[in-house]
């Protein structure tokens, strides 16, 4: 990876696990700002923040927007409805648009997998992919590490069990990089229709990553469960059975999790389909970690926009 | 009420007699700084304001936006077109993920009456309820009762007559609430269909609410005249005669104005239909309050955000 | 034009030429600024500008929201999605509110040519005319004069060559107004059912501008081409020849190119359709200001809502 990539945020692999690991301790930093009654620093203080989203989104924007808001960026959102694609501009001409009003960093979420790469190359400003297509979402998974390293003081050597739409999720996959750069033992589990062939060809890879078919069995000493969500628009394809099959199979309950160690917790990238990949009780319940990994994501993309933006200057988090 | 629920405004009777009358007076202030030519105060610095809207709206949202900026908050729009609740996801945990981003104050517009309830049940962050179904719509009523309080230095004793669909008006029933409250003699009047029997019904429960069927009698010696909204869209229900015959009937003209006291001031939520609830002369005329409406509504509501956001330091609103 | 009208810019007739000379000038002040790492002044600090969109845009709107908030400027948009239009309000109405809640400057674009002047009559608040139709766009023109201007040094006796559909052209009209009152030699070209008839008929009103049917004869001597964007939608009209028809004969490329001046340069408004009237190695090509026009959006758009907003106070560009 060359140091011109290695300026944008395309997958968690643009990261050594040193990156990785800074990031993560940066966000404690950013944790502590993010709580504070007055919450607002003036470290991007005129800069310009841009989320350009071609798909729908609320929880990865807004945390973009408040992340950005705090560090007292200027934010400037594009969402599909209103830009100028329903009149025939090409997304690298919006790009070089949103690049030359000098917008410091642009902050991309497409449904095309690869879209942020070819952005990439001919952006001179930083892109975050904020989730292309079923390929990559770097930030959650980078939430979800400091998620379980903040509950569990490590993630080397926890068991980490993936359970549903590996295939399709762009978050198992980069959580799968960045768990395992991180030196986690990764299970996955779900449907034989719903797991990716290219991870058991290239299983060499990964270190310490595994499949199991039998959710009981998966979960068995398992650290942290997190079930992925079943994307209802993906039924029609016949990667699916029906929703009612799916839940009795495979949705985390009370009954599964009790199968785990007793200090297992659960995280959900979200939206969760409650009822489907995982329980109303279990994503309310006491093991759950949904809600800390969106206050968390709004401090790792604190941490991601100051490392980004700011990497001439020493940090400057005062009042 | 217990003071949990207290927390936040989901209808004007949230509030005491007294609390009412105390927001009134702080969006004195508010206005003074509103005229100012620097209108900022940094008195919500740090704060974030999260508008969640489930309906169009312009005048209700960039009003909130407005209050909210002014105080120098930061305020972060979703719109349901751009939110995931067509990828499923629950109200609650829409809210919930909004709560986790560290959000200060939730403002909710939606269409199903109730919906803030049940969300202030669930959330630990204020709710304000910018208006749900044909429920409620505090700051709306707020805003009228500084309005009339503003043009006629007191409510109490005013004659206040109400014309058109109170049945579907979620601002007739937070102002029948609130002028009640503050001890003005409310007149409704309008097509029976669009009469609500519960309050023919419950009328003991006002204090000085009467009904009026013939319009002419009805503004007799009104002080405030407060045509509603037709909503068009109720027409198919059966409960609106045609248009053309609703004007001829309910609409507020000059003619209708000349019979009510010589002081007579006309307000309307907006927005309005002219020609129908609301001849173009009166709504633009010198008895129109409508658009210092709009301005005292941004006082009003920086006066509810200071009041819910900043309770527990003194006010600052220096420059 | 009275002074009064004078205080909204509707096309690039409401200014003098010395009055455009002087939004040049300062657009090179804002421009500076524009360039700073910490690129926010407080120049325009509690005033607040409102964005009214009826058409979508993403390159226009991003503009002025970027030029509002590098001077400190609140920004509050809305885009037609969102308004209470399919409330049944009327335009007036909005705009009504909008000057209501103490925004400072409206910025509209709007489908119907003519929209601004009729608001500006009835608005207490400056109007921006983003875009009416097909009828005028002069802060696009404004940032081409610019363009121009900083690129050659000079406008006067300039040849300047626009290139495709002026008669749909709300850029090409503006652009026709500005450049003939700074002196340029203009020429147009495209296809017979594309040139209004007004400008020929009117040839007088304008200085030193022709009508030239062949593209090879009309880029001859030319320091500046404009193609102009093909607006897809008109093709139903029957005033388009097929899209690949079009492209044969009227597509700006390198051949093209190559027998105008040595020194021209290519400018385009966006969004372009590559390959139709520009070629993709022309509008990325070295002979292209493209981008730079984007850029300097956003310093002109910056100088014209100071000089609109900081009338009465000394300019305040100090960090």
């Amino acid at each position: 990876m060359t140091s011109e990539v290695k300026k944008h945020l395309l997958d968690i692999d643009c990261y050594s696990k040193e990156e990785i690991l800074q990031i993560l301790n940066n966000s404690k930093i950013m944790m502590e700002i993010l709580n504070r009654r007055v919450k607002k620093v003036p470290t991007l203080r005129g800069k310009t923040i841009v989320t350009l989203f071609y798909e729908p989104s609320t929880r990865t924007r807004i945390s973009f927007e408040q992340a950005g808001k705090i560090l007292n960026a200027d934010v400037i959102n594009i969402a599909t409805k209103e830009s100028s694609s329903n009149k025939g501009e090409s997304l690298l001409n919006t790009v070089l648009t949103i690049q030359s009003i000098k917008a410091d960093i642009i902050i991309i979420r497409h449904p095309h997998a690869g879209a942020p790469y070819f952005l990439a190359k001919n952006s001179e400003v930083p892109i975050i992919n904020a989730g292309d297509g079923s390929h990559a979402h770097p930030t959650q998974s980078l939430l979800d590490l400091y998620t379980i390293h903040n509950n569990s003081g490590q993630i080397d050597n926890l068991n980490i069990v993936m359970v549903g739409d590996i295939l399709y999720s762009r978050v198992a996959r980069s959580n799968i990089l960045g768990l395992s750069t991180l030196g986690a033992n990764i299970t996955l589990c779900g449907p034989n229709t719903l797991i990716p062939q290219d991870f058991l060809h290239k299983q060499h890879l990964y270190k310490n990553i595994t499949f199991e078919h039998s959710l009981k069995k998966a979960v068995k000493n398992a650290d942290i469960i997190m079930p992925l969500r079943i994307q209802l628009e993906r039924q029609s394809s016949g990667h699916l059975p029906n929703l009612q099959e799916y839940s009795k199979q495979w949705c985390i309950t009370n009954d599964i999790v009790s199968l785990a160690k007793p200090s297992v917790k659960i995280l959900h990238p979200g939206p969760m389909n409650e009822g489907i990949e995982i329980s109303s009780e279990v994503a309310h319940g006491s093991k759950s970690l949904i809600q800390e990994q969106v206050t968390n994501g709004v401090a790792v993309r604190m941490a991601i926009l100051y490392s980004m933006l700011n990497a001439e200057s020493k940090m400057e988090l005062e009042r």
